[in-house]
């Protein structure tokens, strides 16, 4: 039987666990066939196609994953950015009204086909870039009806097609609204929201914002243990700014992942590792908020998976590209080059509960990046605009964009 | 007399030293005829027009200047990021032949027309990112006749068009080869290649790598002594790894600009102030490196102009793009949003000793960047791709890219 298409001549980054590291195939060739991978190997030996396109010896990778993303809201919020970089600190900021509850009213103002116009042309950037799959969470909205309504925006999105959306509703903190019934409001998440989030099957995972000015730990273990009874996986926002024992919690729920761990203690690393929990790292807030670099040695060394993601959010990282992510990954955060790719790949798709996404693998999605470049190394190094290094970005195998 | 195109209905930045700040005009508008801008007011006021352009209320700011870059080379140093990814030391990946030295093999064994082909590739990557002058060194070569040769490379990019090319001859270091015979190779520089570039009017400067590894003080004087007898006016990289003393020397030479500026003492810092020495920021090579952040309050607070630039090159930055520059400067460096405006206009084009450019003033020319954003902070803020930002980028008064 003939592949609907096969890239040959192709220096295969597989990503597939079973070839170790990166699991490079040099000469080596892709078929795809109704949005799956259907074969990888040497292309002396690859199988007829209908078409086939020669990669000229460059890099074919997985379509990239980025599994950290508040990719839906509305507005933005570059004064506060100008604010920070005149020297205001965080209370002089939000006491001018700065923070995320700063994009709680125009999200809420904006129609469903706002967001969705905004959400798209945050996901065509993405894709530009080489993301194939896209999580994306709720969180700016903090009403139960307005989270539910943020999560069918997204769902709507889902139809469109490319990129693959993985939904989460994500509890990011009390509204300022109802700090003063501040355990009602968390009830009615764990009795309303969870609930029919789970009913409705409109996200895939509970995810929690557990630090200073968001959710406590016994917040964050009653939310996320009704998650749990609801048959939703969990995952953390932890100790961005203090260790709040999240990551703990976390490894006893068995978590997907634990994001940010600027402040994380050596127990927190040993439990997230012991769980298989992977820890997602988010290089670019860290530099925009001037936080400490995570314990990437440490984490290394405990052997937990990391993955690194954009944040793309309307505070402290609004950019949608992985790759730049790949450079400070590996520049400011002292990762390596194999780290950086595992990270936008395998271990970002485990991070969301993806099996074979973010590896090229037979049976797999045909998520596929062709580059321009031949060196796993050239993806960060040449940092900055990503559409420069690519040719093609390939999403259940059909053609996004470039040449082929 | 009715100008040939006015842009309407614009948030001029005009970086107008005359204005004050950024110089913004709200609801104000710009005239161009041939190639110049001819007025600059208030929309009401604006004169009549063969074409007009309404600006939709977005910023208009003039086309972005980069004033340091090493634009022409050939192949690549992405094997050596790896390695310092994997935590290897400056020394062992010198030991690997890698270094500056590495870039000189490919760069003496490109052709003129594959120089040119590379260079030109930069180029179009960086105007559709609003760079419409950038200056470009040599200093791959290192040898006399092949900084001449690529100096002329250069001249032929220049005779394309947009962007503005300033060229300036780098001394970068003193090659492999010739390290055995070091004075000798000093005075060849000094005697011939020098005097030669200004006869040839090759170079707009002169400028000098002075640190630990590179050039010493007492070299670094007699190169820029050659310099300012020849009649060309001089810059240094400086104190990037170590303060050797060539702030003062550029004070005293009434040099251009003092980049890089990790290291600098008070004093140093005192006598730039006072010289009038633009200080040049590279924060793209300073995370690359994970050098630490230069004394920019320190700066700031003697009155230092500062300059952003990219240090496109293929060992520490490989990337084109100013606005991601901004963007580290704004959150790594500590700059405030208008020291990022006029890092990359008017400070910029002071370094290159380029009056009105940089600037939107009747006189000047008309190299304007139209965005699709209204507020000057969300281009460093929205970090990334640049080119999402930019709806059209004007050279010379032609349309460079976009819809207008």
């Amino acid at each position: 039987m003939s592949a609907h298409l096969v890239i040959r001549n192709a220096r295969v980054v597989t990503c597939d666990p079973a070839r170790g590291g990166l699991g490079i195939l040099d000469r080596g060739a892709v078929a795809i066939t109704g949005g799956e991978v259907t074969w990888v190997g040497p292309e002396a030996e690859r199988p007829g196609a209908t078409r086939e396109v020669d990669a000229g010896g460059r890099l074919v990778t997985p379509g990239l994953v980025d599994c950290h993303t508040h990719a839906i809201f509305a507005g933005d919020r570059a004064n506060e950015f100008a604010m920070r970089a005149a020297g205001k600190t965080y209370l002089e900021i939000a006491a001018a009204g700065g923070g995320i509850g700063a994009t709680l009213g125009p999200t809420r103002a904006a129609s469903d086909d706002e967001l969705l116009a905004l959400l798209a042309g945050r996901l065509a950037t993405a894709i530009a870039a080489g993301t194939t799959t896209i999580e994306v969470k709720s969180g700016y909205d903090l009403t139960v009806a307005g989270e539910l309504r943020l999560l069918r925006v997204i769902a709507r999105a889902q139809q469109r097609g490319a990129p693959r959306i993985v939904p989460t509703l994500l509890a990011h903190l009390v509204p300022p609204e109802r700090r003063a019934d501040r355990s009602a409001y968390v009830a009615e998440i764990c009795d309303q929201l969870v609930p029919q989030v789970a009913a409705d099957r409109l996200a895939a995972s509970v995810d929690i914002y557990c630090d200073e000015g968001a959710y406590t730990l016994a917040e964050t273990r009653a939310i996320l243990g009704a998650a749990k009874a609801a048959g939703l996986p969990v995952r953390g926002h932890v100790g961005q700014f203090a260790d709040l024992g999240a990551a703990e919690l976390l490894a006893d729920l068995a978590g997907l992942s634990a994001d940010h761990l600027e402040q994380i203690s050596d127990g927190g690393i040993a439990r997230l590792a012991a769980a298989g929990v992977v820890g997602v790292m988010l290089p670019g807030a860290a530099v925009q908020l001037r936080l400490p670099v995570p314990p990437v040695d440490k984490l290394r060394a405990a052997g937990v998976a990391l993955a690194i993601a954009t944040d793309l959010n309307p505070g402290s990282s609004y950019a949608e590209e992985l790759p730049l992510q790949m450079w400070l990954a590996t520049t400011h955060f002292g990762m390596t080059v194999e780290e950086a790719w595992l990270g936008v790949t395998r271990h970002a798709a485990k991070a969301l509960g993806l099996p074979k996404v973010g590896t090229i693998q037979a049976g797999g999605p045909a998520d596929l990046v062709v580059w321009s470049v031949d060196d796993p190394a050239a993806v960060p190094y040449r940092y900055g605009s990503a559409a420069r290094l690519i040719d093609t970005v390939y999403a259940g195998g059909v053609c996004q964009r470039g040449t082929a």
